[in-house]
């Protein structure tokens, strides 16, 4: 089936209701589909949206194409969850109805104002000539998880920008909204982050582009998302098209950040002494991050485990891509960000094993003969060593999903997914690589959900995620080395219940 | 909106996807809805189908309407689990859509044949004169969840039965397959349970119908299920129209068992020593319930929590029913049939608390002063005493669902819902009353969950199920009584998960 432009902007009442129920059917049987992470009820997921926390639990709301796994007409849709953990599908909850949203409700946030859920977001226009309007537009939600729009936009797109100009992150700052955007200078054509302030959520003040860096960042910005750690401001963003020179990145788009000192709302700035900016993820398949300062003062992020423009092996089952589980973020005696499951991801431990140096049998050490295809695996890899730690491996390990390391003076990790499965993206490479500190213990977090990795680096100085999709009976964790009689490592393995 | 009967049985095909996705979310989102228990995506659920265990897993699915509280085109909606407990909603999974199931993919039952799941199920069919014809379909399910249907019906109505002639339950006994069928005689228009016979599962022969009593069995039976438990057969059936002289009971209609000796296939005859019917359940809304024999020989039940012919109060929200938790049969020392949780829902307890004897503050006991709306309550009554728990109580306790129990020489248990919430079902009166053995500590195993009651009494040896919908503010679990300084019990207390 080709996917026209009129077919993917077709209404969902257009569609008929056996297509999707088919397509639900589809995406729940799929043998790729994921346990214990947010996924698609049906076809396409992309930016998480509008996460936050009102009426004692937290709420998470993601970008919705349920037709296929193509970007069509967008809405949000809702979960809801008691523990960061544990998430209830509340299906469809904003949806592009509107004048002011007609092609797409776009991504955005909510936080808490007067009892309700204050939904922020872009709404997606189209004119006949297939020009771009881009709205930004509100709406709440009661304790019932009844949403209501506002009749009008809150902001209009300003002069000087283009009509790429969306992603609204509202905050509240002493007595005054503020909102910042992702945004296309009109001049310059350049990447930039819009900053308006309201005191009454109606007259919205321009305060300009957001002055925290000298360089181009590319020529567009999408999704920023501003939190204060330790009343740092950490700014997370997805820069497109951004200058390698500037940072390194090896996917289609980098999901950066940068940890400022000092957030000057009213004069549009962040101060920022370390100017460097870092991959939010050293993966292959992190995008859209969105964070926030929940009331205890804790900042969350919550990730798309997708990019934009690529194709996935499971387009061909007409869905695509689950969100990253929740990290909590938080920053070390050195200023470092810091990415880590947060504490109820234990309560989906089960079967326990400690995992500890044995002697190698055909020059490879078993871990776990018969994994689970969901699972945890916490393993701490001695210094001054070189390795190859496999997951959902084969029998013969041709086949695995390869975490090559090196602990010594050359210290480094790189993840190889040339050999877990149905190549894809292949443009932009098998492996994605991190330096290690020289000569120290190395620290692995691992989490498998069937067709999804998430690791874990030194207790979340670094994380590095990526979808595969290999064989389901690959079970087998391994590690090998020209070395393997001297290799030692210990850990514990769980199989991690799905949710 | 009225529901005619053009739109009750419109293909799913026309009826647009926005309006399901609303629905999806309207019954997701209602505050009534359970927590921990099988319930309808959308819509309106009714019987248990299929329930078997096939592929490592647990497989139930249930009938489904998607697009309203009321019986239109019905369809079986698929869920599995590895322990009974928590169960994955896999979707649609039989559609009414061949000329042998146009109106309808109605009730039947699945048992692993050649490494498939086999399903067996009616198919409805109407002329143009509204005529009703019944089919006797088959279809596999393989490893994947995709579901074949067979070309052609395997069972026609034999001349026999009128066109109320289904439910099948398949039987493997020895090297041939069995049926058993719910039917209406044509001669008499009275309730039979029709058997048939196949050794290849083409050819199928008429055994009449079965032998197990001499009474009449009202005007249809529906449902029925043969389990064997320590070998001996259990016959559960739902018989429409019964004289309440040959059984009692109090629903519109009842859900009946008889415990057999012995059951000759081919005779068609089950032989009965002990002539008595007994109520399943002794509450408010159980029906259709499904049974199984499982591979380690174990008996397990699952039961539609709604009863036909009867309105919900969340019909006015667009769905209504759900499934009872799973149930484990087995007959105690004196042959009785007891009914138990099975294991893992164990395992969604939390935060447990003891209950034990306090002093009465103001004429009543204190439990638990703010419940969840998802918990168990273990409770054992001492002998010799007369009063009420309430569950779900507001703070005087002039809302609750009353269990009123009397433990000394007149002793029973009746459960009084009338003012447990909104009224409904009135023409069916508002208590339940069973009978308890004399001067003998009564045990309960309460489940709720947020708008179903579970009571398991005495170990299972009664079971009363219903629904109330009242206030969710109501939390407070209380006893009364006029003797309140000498009331004695002890208990535990558990949050239940949601699964």
């Amino acid at each position: 089936m080709e996917w026209t432009r009129a077919m993917r902007y077709l209404p969902y009442s257009e569609w008929d209701a056996e297509t999707l129920l088919k397509l639900q059917a589809q995406a729940t049987n799929s043998s790729y589909q994921v346990g214990y992470h947010i996924r698609p009820t049906s076809g396409l997921l992309n930016d998480p949206n509008g996460f936050s926390y009102y009426n004692n639990k937290w709420h998470v709301f993601y970008q919705s194409y349920p037709f296929g796994a193509v970007h069509g007409l967008k809405s949000w849709m809702h979960l809801e969850s008691t523990d960061l953990v544990h998430w209830q599908d509340k299906g469809l909850a904003l949806g592009a109805d509107t004048k002011y949203d007609s092609h797409g409700a776009y991504s955005g946030s909510a936080t808490v104002i007067d009892n309700q859920l204050f939904l922020m977001y872009t709404g997606n226009v189209r004119d006949q000539d297939w020009q771009r309007y881009s709205y930004q537009n509100g709406a709440t939600m009661d304790e019932t998880g009844k949403v209501t729009k506002l009749d009008a936009p809150l902001i209009f797109a300003p002069d000087h920008v283009t009509e790429h100009f969306r992603d609204p992150q509202i905050l509240k700052h002493r007595d005054a909204y503020y909102v910042i955007l992702g945004a296309q200078d009109k001049q310059t054509l350049s990447g930039k982050i819009s900053l308006f302030k309201s005191k009454n959520l109606k007259n919205w003040e321009d305060l300009g582009y957001l002055d925290f860096t000298d360089d181009l960042m590319g020529y567009m910005i999408e999704c920023p998302n501003l939190v204060f750690i330790d009343e740092q401001p950490v700014l997370i963003f997805c820069p497109q098209g951004l200058d390698k020179s500037i940072a390194p990145y090896d996917n289609i788009y980098p999901n950066m950040y940068v940890i400022g000192d000092k957030f000057k709302f009213d004069a549009a700035r962040m101060e920022v002494s370390q100017k460097q900016l870092f991959n939010l993820d050293d993966g292959f398949d992190v995008y859209a991050t969105q964070a926030f300062n929940a009331p205890d003062g804790k900042a969350y992020a919550i990730s798309w485990v997708g990019l934009p423009d690529m194709s996935y092996p499971t387009d061909d089952e007409n869905w695509a891509n689950c969100l990253s589980q929740v990290k909590e973020l938080s920053l070390d005696a050195k200023g470092r960000l810091l990415q880590r499951p947060v504490k109820a991801m234990a309560d989906l431990r089960s079967d326990g094993q400690v995992i500890k140096t044995d002697k190698p049998v055909n020059g490879r050490q078993i871990l776990v003969a018969d994994a689970d295809r969901n699972y945890e695996l916490k393993l701490t890899i001695k210094k001054d060593q070189v390795g190859t730690l496999h997951l959902v491996g084969n029998t013969d390990l041709s086949e695995s999903l390869q975490i090559n390391f090196a602990t010594g003076n050359q210290a480094s990790l790189e993840v190889n997914r040339a050999q877990a499965g149905k190549q894809f993206a292949s443009d932009y490479g098998f492996t994605r690589k991190i330096d290690l500190p020289k000569n120290e213990d190395l620290e692995l977090d691992i989490f498998i959900d069937n067709s999804l990795f998430e690791i874990f680096v030194n207790g979340g100085l670094k994380v590095l995620t990526g979808r595969f999709f290999g064989n389901l009976t690959n079970n087998q964790i391994a590690l090998t080395s020209k070395q393997t009689d001297k290799l030692a490592y210990r850990g514990t393995y769980w199989r991690i219940n799905h949710i």
